[in-house]
């Protein structure tokens, strides 16, 4: 069955196998991460070149790398058999979202800094092109549902504390507590050790029991729950490092997706060039 | 036996089905996390309002959400067939408690400040119909024997450095060790290491040697003892994950405490509906 | 053979076995530790009273617990056969410096300070009265030798940046450079991150490139090393851990080293009593 | 065979076997151990000493420790049957350009400065000399493929964050968002919560939304990231303490390279001593 289908629409098809071997081929890949670095490190160095006139050779450069990438995911759903099968890999509906924001012209006044924030995502393309990094993000993603739970048991202590400093301390004049949202910040802050003690000795020349206030926040968030983190993480990784060559096995699987019919059309093309 | 107990209280008996038939209701669980959530944005939103009039939409707010509360924990109580196994899960006494501390009517004028803290401790009430936050409370309860023997060890250390830090530094000019309370909050803050060095610089110009004071303090519970209790809480949550199958099984049983009793009568209540 | 030994000596073994019992003796060891814990907080109630007259009591209260560390270490000698045996156990080894230190008279007006310093040691008694303390530093002797090699690494990145620092630095005007002994500190000031960016923005006025010495001793240092050193106790704790009961069985026969010959005298007691 | 070449050739073996025992003696590594211990403390010395004419002293025992380390190195090399025997050893090659930068003649006065950097670097020659170091530094090599996923994961996420950074707080006055280099050592200074409050309360003064940007990074990196970072280094240090026997075993082999024939050597020649 499969070949009378591939001889009726033989001419369309061997196109889709150049195309498949096209997205599978190292030299596609490599020409990808090649023009993504180039295009970061010419961000890069735009930062430095503020004054001179040469701006117009990145916007240049920027037209034909976002041209690429257009190129790139079409070529990729055309090769697909079904234009809904490419969406299927999450990878590929990350990357059509960034070129998809890429293509969106933002050239309006007023809407120049969303614009210049939009073209650092492009560079994000890289995370879909390296097999690496998918990996880790794959481990941290086993992480999720505890880190979630964490997440949520630090809110709680947080809104606590938040609700809590603005009603006792919202008058203190460093106006650090006089809202909900202020008062979630300055918290933030205090768990990041960053200058406590100046918001802490402020609030005790009115409170003088103020210390127990922050003290009981700094133990219960930053030393237990923030720990907790690290715990969960650390026994994540472990279990992600036992099942690792299981793990290589799947994610080889993901990364090439060909089934078995595509390879023997590849195997058939080599005889051919052969 | 059990069965002509129900025979001749059947009046009473099928409100108490369907109360607890009720409180192992999602939909009432979902109510009251809607409630509890809703209050709890209300009053963050209060605190962004400060000096406008709407303040007694508010104050109308907390009495429904209270009023709720007690009806709510009052129909838990009427559920249980007696009263003290109300109380044998710690959770309903959790519970019970919060609700208590949120009718005790603080509206005369000096504490009003306590009765603004006492409102947040309501929103507690959602670690009690949450069982993700149910679950990490259990695991750190897992760590608690091995944290209160560090927290010993760093207590004894703590104490040993504030007694020698009062009687050297305690003519210094910042008043940072004047006397025993201050110098252990002194030591606090050096253990988060925040600003630690503007508290040693001050006593190395007078005892060009205190840097062996703060260096040997840091290294001893900042370094040592610290990473102990990331290490103890890390071996913990390992545990616990090793064991989560388990646990999740005894979990389960503690979240929805349904009696094989229980479970007849609702399965013969279902039998009428059809 | 023992019983001949008995026999002859009865009088004074009697004496001995009484001393056994008391050394066992939990209302002895209750005794000891409210004495240490009064003592405690003794001290540090005198320093919350400068300029008060009566700081008289609290030099008695001293004497006194002086001379119980005294004869509760005389008695504990003197219960033991031999007076070696008593410096078998490296905590009575302890015990026995603690209070050597305690009775050296520093009442001469200079060694004063000495004097207040070595006081406070006393405190540190606690420890061998308190299983779980020996528990928790055994739990870190193993992870000595590890933590060892670790600082010896440490150190050496240490001495090289420090070496770099003061030959690069030393000309600033802050002085944070100016010998080998002061670069260790600053350098030990970076570690925990305290203000680092003061210094490296000082010394980038003059070599531009200064931040590579910063960061690449914070990523080494702060980063790698400080990290391994976590790693060390999380992995020393979790084979603790693992180990707990066989611990236990080894911990208990440490904490009371009744031989079977003394327990039998023990029970021997007992029964007369009956 | 092996016997009709030591036949041939046995006044230069003779030599030979002396110095591969000479290699191997613990008194020579004990002397160079020595030598760099007592050249590290002069260094050190030295930079308490400026503005004193004994330096000359320091200059002639450096001369003496580079000769014995160019002398050393020589006789490391002559002892191997074939130079590049030497160089298979990765420690050996340390040592050889350790000792050969040591050698490069920097006296010219525009290169004193290098000449200075370079000095210290001698002394992790002691690195080469110190197995349990080596040890250190292979638990460390194990964690490196890990580890730089991690620093590609960072840097990315550092990267899209600079080019924001300066792209939206450019034109601060502060001048931490200048170009790119600036905007990267700024974030590093966030991710080691170095006065990052500072650095966002300007932000937020122009675009209150800023704390996004600020929060955002510091959970991504400063929390996810870097306890990834822990979590990797706790797993690898677990698994080699886990295979510590196999390895000490692989250690003892590399640290002392004495082939079969080398130990029959050195038999030989102990019997010929007897």
């Amino acid at each position: 069955m499969i070949e009378s289908y591939e001889f009726s629409k033989k001419n369309t098809f061997n196109l889709r196998h150049k195309l498949i071997l096209l997205n599978h081929c190292l030299l596609f890949n490599f020409i990808t991460a090649i023009i993504v670095i180039v295009y970061a490190i010419s961000l890069a160095v735009k930062t430095h070149m503020t004054g001179t006139d040469s701006l117009w050779f990145f916007d240049i450069f920027e037209h034909i790398v976002i041209s690429y990438f257009v190129i790139e995911i079409c070529l990729k759903i055309y090769a697909e058999k079904e234009v809904c099968n490419f969406f299927h890999d999450k990878w590929n509906v990350f990357d059509f979202i960034i070129v998809l924001i890429s293509v969106v012209p933002f050239n309006s006044f007023e809407y120049i800094a969303i614009a210049r924030i939009l073209r650092v995502f492009r560079i994000l393309n890289v995370i879909s092109h390296n097999d690496n990094i998918k990996k880790l993000l794959i481990a941290l993603e086993g992480a999720i549902p505890s880190v979630l739970n964490i997440i949520l048991l630090m809110s709680i202590v947080f809104y606590v504390y938040a609700i809590l400093g603005c009603n006792l301390f919202g008058s203190l004049e460093s106006g650090l507590w006089v809202n909900f949202s202020v008062s979630m910040l300055t918290l933030f802050r205090i768990l990041t050790f960053e200058d406590w003690t100046d918001v802490m000795y402020e609030a005790m020349e009115i409170y003088p029991y103020a210390w127990i206030y922050f003290i009981s926040f700094i133990i219960i968030n930053g030393f237990v729950i923030f720990n907790l983190f690290i715990a969960v993480i650390v026994s994540e990784t472990s279990k992600i490092q036992d099942s690792d060559i299981s793990y290589m096995l799947d994610n080889e699987g993901a990364s090439s997706p060909l089934t078995h019919q595509e390879l023997s059309i590849i195997k058939d093309m080599i005889k051919n060039i052969k």
